[in-house]
């Protein structure tokens, strides 16, 4: 498995745009007039169908665009061909919302020439607020002409919003001795919470893999990977992943579990979780990546519980942002996860690139060195290690530390 | 129902006291060198015996206090006469927890000519520090010597760790043509969400009445006060409301449902609903009550869920502190609480002293003047009032908004 570049366009046959259509405001820079705008609209193209899986929000208050994407793939029994995407503007919550989120799916087949059914849409940004259409009727003729297979990052912007960095990453890997490609793009910052904890990402493979293994595939990555990351326990209206397999990399099609389908996950996991990280890590105002990592549990679904609940520990978060070994917290929080174990045998260390330093031992704390705690709390990368002795399952979750800048960040966030 | 002074000396034959022992930091003041310390230390003592109904929190990382509390309470079925209470320090995770609180009502209990197992022990502030119990040994003469019918703000700041004001609160109520009196003092700022939604809460009244009946009256009771309240999503691993009746008001003992009961309810409602109030505009680093009504509810749980969920959104409580109308995260909020219903039906509306204004009907915006909503939010106490529309329930819960000074204040706690 070989980290490449690429993203979404790392994969063969997937093209790629991103342009500025006019649903963000102007990024007016004075001393830099020439400054092009940020991109708020972005399309992926198949060369060919595609397999298709995809996951959404579990909230009860869905993006218009989500409910377009799940018909839409309804109907195609698991295909497709496009992704249109905006951000800026959540399009939810509006009287008129499914209305324009299919509009923007017939705009966009009819540019590319495929069938509007064929198109995913996505939507990010402001809740709430009326999403003006006209931009996207003007710009859906550029941003078609600009498709590219090196148009990854010009799309991978096109979906931030809050977001300080855009977020890409890919594999290459083999099947049955095809060269295989599988990589991705997510948005998120803030209204982040497990099930499905980020907001936006995109997944392309040339592997070729049947809808429903590839929703297997999903379902099962999901969990350990998004599903393990809070930035501030808001589980967002437009969340989704979607997976689209175009087949291009030739291999023999995965229509069950076997080595191939293990190799694929193993794939998809390495690009999900790297992702996941990177939203962490780009968590709203975040100055620290936080992870949690969970060890000697009795079961896998008890490991998760645990870990997601340290790392959504607001209390914790504020300990971390201000370098403090708290590590009470830490236990705190493993106290009030939805899960059952014996608290008594629980350690606790904390561990940077510094060093490592066991705080809590048996449920009990330790005697330890504050200065050393102090340096390795100084690490922008901060993992909390928790074992519960009591198991052999293990499982990792990401957040990040909580900042004057969220609460900055999102104290005005519709102007 | 008349509100009175008193706290949780307002019941006859209450005697409370509060002193400086030497666990919190001396409070230095170079300008005010007479300047009296912080109390941390505080004693409760009912002139007779009392029934005594008590909730816990319901981490499982449990304080030691509340661990010896709960066994002093089975061992006398639900009779107490005293209440030691320290601050600073939480004596939870020490290997010599139990010993420690054990050893504070020993202390209390030969100090007052006592049983140990009459006392009721609680400690509250950090967590995993191992508890100097000498201070308390020096302590406990004074202590007890300083108890009085009016030492209930002695003690009420004697519980004190964040909080920035102390609070109290008392009625005075009939029962068969008795006067009767019921308050309280609470403390809690952080580490503070549902399931025991608060630290430390020490209720008293003179009331007759059956330690069987005093437990159902506050578990329901709880249930729409303490439990409705959220500052920032940690369940603490000492929270325990008490509450002690000595029936010095000279009712016929309540031992049964009737309208008696009711009063009393009634009486604990207002005593335990205003100090939640309170808490909540408390909350640590907060400038602003949040208080959302939710009403037109199939069950009284959906209530409370939605009102708990919306109160507890991060990224609200961001946008109350930034003043910026941003209902979309309340309609999000809305949508993950774990309730069904029909969100469509949904109508919200912000509202405080300085108007009330619609911002969402049907489950879609509608329009709304910005300067109006202003306005509105720029109030230091607001409230968000949900209708579902699809039923008769309804239910408050309690928080406040999410400050830089929260994240200052939990950035360094331990110091």
């Amino acid at each position: 498995m070989k980290v490449i570049n690429g993203g979404i366009c790392a994969a063969k046959g997937f093209k790629a745009s991103g342009i500025y259509c006019g649903i963000k405001k102007p990024a007016i820079d004075n001393k830099n007039p020439d400054k092009p705008h940020k991109n708020d609209l972005g399309l992926i193209l198949s060369d060919t169908l595609c397999s298709t899986a995809a996951v959404y929000t579990t909230n009860k208050v869905k993006g218009a665009p989500i409910l377009v994407t799940k018909k839409n793939l309804e109907k195609t029994n698991g295909k497709s061909r496009a992704v249109i995407v905006n951000s800026k503007n959540a399009n939810t919550c509006n009287a008129d919302g499914e209305e324009k989120a299919t509009r923007m799916c017939v705009l966009a087949a009819n540019e590319l020439g495929i069938k509007a059914e064929e198109v995913i849409v996505a939507s990010t940004g402001v809740i709430g607020q009326i999403l003006p259409i006209e931009p996207i009727e003007n710009g859906i003729g550029e941003l078609a002409e600009k498709l590219s297979y090196e148009g990854n990052e010009e799309a991978a912007t096109a979906i931030m919003t809050t977001d300080t960095i855009k977020k890409e990453y890919a594999v290459e890997f083999e099947i049955d001795d095809k060269i295989c490609h599988l990589g991705g793009m997510a948005k998120g910052s803030g209204m982040i919470h497990p099930n499905m904890a980020t907001t936006l990402n995109f997944i392309t493979t040339d592997v070729a893999i049947s809808s429903e293994m590839l929703q297997k595939a999903l379902d099962e990555i999901v969990k350990v990977t998004y599903n393990c990351l809070s930035i501030d326990g808001d589980t967002s209206t437009n969340d989704m992943v979607s997976l689209m397999a175009n087949g291009l990399a030739g291999n023999n099609e995965i229509t069950e579990t076997n080595e191939a389908f293990e190799t694929f996950k193993t794939a998809l996991y390495e690009v999900m979780a790297n992702l996941t990280r990177m939203l962490a890590k780009d968590g709203e105002g975040a100055s620290k990546l936080l992870e949690c990592i969970c060890t000697g549990c009795p079961t896998k679904d008890d490991a998760i519980i645990i870990a997601k609940s340290v790392i959504g520990s607001t209390l914790f978060k504020c300990a971390i942002f201000g370098e403090d070994a708290n590590w009470g917290r830490v236990l705190c929080a493993i106290g009030y996860a939805d899960a059952e174990f014996d608290i008594t045998k629980v350690d606790v260390d904390l561990k940077s690139e510094f060093g490592t330093v066991a705080v809590c031992r048996n449920g009990a704390g330790v005697e330890f060195s504050e200065e050393e705690a102090a340096k390795i709390l100084s690490s922008d990368e901060i993992q909390v290690l928790v074992n519960l002795n009591q198991g052999n399952e293990n499982a990792t979750a990401w957040g990040c530390d909580l900042t004057y800048d969220y609460v900055k960040i999102n104290g005005d966030y519709r102007t």
